[in-house]
């Protein structure tokens, strides 16, 4: 027990060097504590940190892109900049190249996940991001629509106050830096727990994860993920599934899904992307 | 293979003459197909069905009341009338308990929860009702607020669109007829998945049953039911709940809860509420 303890204090224990990728909820503090942007500083290299932020999900993506840029500046940061990347072809830009191959992190901001990923996916911009993500060179963090395209399979839009059923739900294809997700964001906010089940139900083989406002999944390499901010990450697990019926897309009729797995963890607690495992914060352990 | 099958063609015969526990989640069809309230008058004795309309929960039970007395009349049914319980003091009425003893069908209206418990909670007409649903002598159904009351614990009001919490959720006693349940209806129409999990967290040896509108979760005697109607029953099965914090009531601060087991079930799907075992539909299974 006390090994195990020891474990878990170490997991705990600032890990200021070490790169992650933070998946947001949106609407996350940008004025008080700063508790998820601070941590995404830190994981970045904290005041040596090189920050790039990227708009594009935005439909004013200098507006946005500035806001960011003061509240770095504000934290500490000395070097912040706005790639404001606009068109497909701005992905070919060697200063835009150059960039991403020095800065420390990278944060993708809210808006259209749908935009983003039109103006992003199968780039070279995005190459030299996965690839660092990928080594553990760059720490990535997104956003609300930033956090949407996370995975491989992604939530375009859909809607709530229905029955289960595969209309409810658009699917895209996503930027895939953990491809074994399906995010939604400002989940429980939005009541959106109907359309993420719905999209796993189309996509059993990935893990759905929501995430509320104010709320960060911070996945570090190894596969752990951990909760931070005021709201909840809920994880819809169907590898248990023993029957769905009719995986027709845009079928209207009700869905039914036998044997899904739900967590809902809140600030501290961990879970293991691989392992399907599921930790409560240490804090709570030992009171 | 072949048993199995036989099994459960078994239990999908008509079985007109065994009475049931309707549990429906409101806005049930009245106007066209009626699946849901002919199942109620079939396993009540059908032509010879003698039902008995408790609207007590309705600030309108005259009205409420002679809707549905139409409704049965022209499905076939020669003996319907209505108990117009609106005090408590009504529940001693020798005529009221007669009608009780006598009836093979009784329908709890929608309306508020609350005011349907605070007329017949603990009443002579209460234990005769209860009694005789135990023995299998009268068949019971309950729309909207007459769903909220089955369990031992009610959900009487709450919110959405928030993280789980405690205070997300008011909890009163309901009329217990199925003391292992927390019903929540309307279910995923209006968004409540949250506060039945809420529910849940502080009441984790029940078992959550969330019924969508014009959807019935029909009890049998052996502990089985049967999903009818055009939506689905969502199970919320907390007993492999590894973790849940601080089980206070009225907490703010945000729910973790490890280990949820949950299943939507559609038409023609089967969950043993002792087993805790879910069957799909038997078409499902042949197709």
């Amino acid at each position: 027990m006390r090994q195990l303890k020891a474990k878990w204090l170490e997991m705990t224990t600032p890990q200021a060097t070490k790169t992650a990728v933070l998946v947001i909820g949106g609407a996350e503090d940008k004025v008080h504590g700063r508790e998820i942007l601070r941590t995404f500083l830190d994981r970045a290299g904290a005041k040596d940190a090189h920050i790039t932020i990227i708009p594009s999900a935005s439909r004013e993506p200098s507006i946005i892109g500035a806001r960011y840029v003061n509240i770095f500046e504000d934290m500490g940061v000395k070097k912040v900049e706005i790639l404001d990347i606009r068109e497909r072809d701005h992905c070919h830009d060697r200063y835009y190249k150059e960039s991403l191959e020095q800065c420390t992190g990278v944060f993708l901001t809210g808006g259209d996940q749908l935009r983003l990923c039109g103006v992003l996916a199968d780039t070279p911009v995005m190459d030299i991001i996965r690839g660092r993500v990928k080594t553990g060179e760059l720490t990535l963090a997104g956003t609300s629509a930033g956090a949407a395209v996370m995975g491989h399979h992604m939530i375009a839009g859909g809607g709530s106050g229905e029955t289960p059923n595969r209309s409810l739900v658009d699917m895209a294809t996503g930027l895939g830096f953990i491809p074994e997700l399906i995010v939604d964001q400002h989940f429980h906010n939005r009541n959106r727990m109907v359309r993420l089940m719905s999209a796993i139900a189309s996509h059993p083989d990935r893990l759905g994860i929501g995430i509320d406002e104010d709320t960060c999944a911070m996945f570090e390499k190894d596969g752990w993920l951990e909760v931070m901010g005021k709201g909840a990450v809920t994880i819809i697990d169907s590898s248990e599934l023993t029957h769905t019926n009719e995986p027709r897309v845009g079928a209207t009729e009700p869905l039914s899904l036998h044997n899904l797995r739900v967590h809902i963890l809140s600030h501290g607690d961990r879970y293991h992307l691989y392992g399907r495992t599921v930790l409560p914060s240490v804090g709570r352990i030992s009171s």
